[in-house]
């Protein structure tokens, strides 16, 4: 039976939504208030989704006990209290919209997540848009 | 990458659930005080979900203030603070359930969204009860 | 020690705000879309506040389950699946404002508790909108 | 047309991680505090999904009072307030976890529900760990 | 200014309504199935408020990071995944409701934080019971 | 009857905590990775809380539309995507703690609101961390 297991997190940080290789004014006319110079900030929440079969030994999925931790070690401690588009090496050169940052959270994750496991993640960048990745192309 | 984007929108309606073309008694029996013939109501909340490659340009599936603006005039405003049964044309001969709205509002935005996208639309009718629909046949 | 004890309830509403004794022309401009004369409506969400001392023999300030049926009994049921400007007799001639329901409201729970207790009524019109009363003049 | 409706619903209960057959020591050693012999407990909320076609006479999936009676019988009067490990007969000799109890409680509703519908159970076993079953393998 | 600060906290625990000083019957008669002797649990969630003037110096009426740990060694360590009635001390002649488990709380915290600020906590039982105690008498 | 009306609003900033007057090691020391000089930020959450009689002719306390109204022109517009530190000037030289960016709030709000109403503000910082100002001293 495979089941999925989902575990809460959540990171404060300031960005802005911009293209290095655009200008100032086409990085406002395309991402409006979004993009302000200055940086804006969220409270991102997250939702980590772990598919797999039911261990028979522990009736676990997953120890969500390490998933909490896989989940404060790559990206709560990376990420919280950060400035997205300057502290976090990933968006130096990438746009930190919602779709691209969870595809970053995803990448660092599917990488220390057993690979017989499925897995999606799902980021609130405010409570009323929100953007979730499984892999798919 | 196709990513997931989701839009938290919402209105207020007045409805009862009934066809005409059956007697009070039989709606009342059916729907019972679902059916009430003065109507009750609903604050809906609505969730719009769009599912695409990131575009590499902007890093966005779609711009989500073009989806906002496009829930509120296509769905919001003809709907919020209405009866849906006397005057959203959609429910002249069609029971408001939340099943059959959610796919009047699936078939409402689907029209205006790009054909390269998936959609897919939940509805709370309450904070108990929901319904989802993604054009599955 | 005064303890407060709080119970949530809900109830799905039509109504209208409007003066019986303006005209439709009056009522339109000052009450919006919310005085549409086919009715819109809510999901009501309710939070009673009881305040009293601890009786040392239960530990209980008052038996939830008893006020859990008392809101049942004197809200619910006669404001469920109603049309509150047609059907609640307490809006025949009152203006269904979340400010007018929140007091009937705390008036008929008022004549059904214990004088001892202390009554606060918290009602939600839509997760953005909500009005309390405690009995202040 | 392939519709979801959805129902909340939610029981109150005590368990413990352990399996019979291993020593407290081992049990403590794999599951921690939720191991305690003394147990602990949740608010467990469900989220019940059947998905089905919309039946054109009564614009239902299926009748969501009915849906939710099935909820009361099948799972909530068994479930509530009760000590999963020791009171719940399913669990006499399966682990109470999250992931077992949501393929119990689907099991459950499976049996019951019709077969032309499919079928899936979200498990909130906190605000912040939760559990989705559809009955894949 | 005087301006009050609010924490969000958890706890997960079992417990029953009992006294035991009462029999089984006299219990099972006042609380129902919430006094069933296999135990039962929540998932308790809480809102430490504390009031005071904002420190001209900081801009903070008590550190959060401070409160939050507070929170944790006073209530979160010794009440976590534990039984109420078995584990923690101060409910072994105490029938652990709400009500009491809040003033409990209160005590504990109170004798920690400066006399100069208030005190209040809400304990959440259930999402829909809920108690508040701000040491009144 | 004086009847309390609370309106929700939402903001996205910037900011750090941080005195101009102190040196970077005296900010980090006291306000740890909260001074990060790139600055983080949050999904500010308000609630206003405007308290009054019910005017017998309307039924309201204020007219809700023209709470909203004032909190976007006041609150909404100069803080919403804003750097809170660098862009809104009642920032300028004092340090945006939650406490500090409430009183903020409730002074701008105070000064356009009717004197025979009370008024009260909340700020959420984050899902677990909020504030409450009501003009006490």
């Amino acid at each position: 039976m495979r089941v999925t297991v989902n575990r809460k997190a959540h990171f404060n940080a300031a960005h802005r939504l911009c293209r290095k290789d655009w200008s100032d004014e086409t990085n406002a006319e395309i991402f409006g208030k979004c993009s302000n110079p200055k940086f804006h900030g969220h409270n991102y929440e997250l939702i980590v989704s772990v598919t797999g079969n039911i261990d028979p030994k522990t009736g676990f999925v997953m120890d969500m006990k390490l998933l909490k931790e896989l989940i404060q070690t790559e990206i709560e401690e990376p990420f919280d209290h950060k400035n997205l588009n300057e502290e976090v090496p990933e968006f130096y050169d990438l746009n930190p919209t919602a779709e691209n940052i969870v595809v970053v959270i995803w990448n660092k994750l599917r990488a220390k997540i057993d690979k017989k496991h499925d897995l999606a993640v799902t980021l609130y960048e405010t409570p009323r848009n929100f953007v979730t990745f499984n892999g798919a192309k």
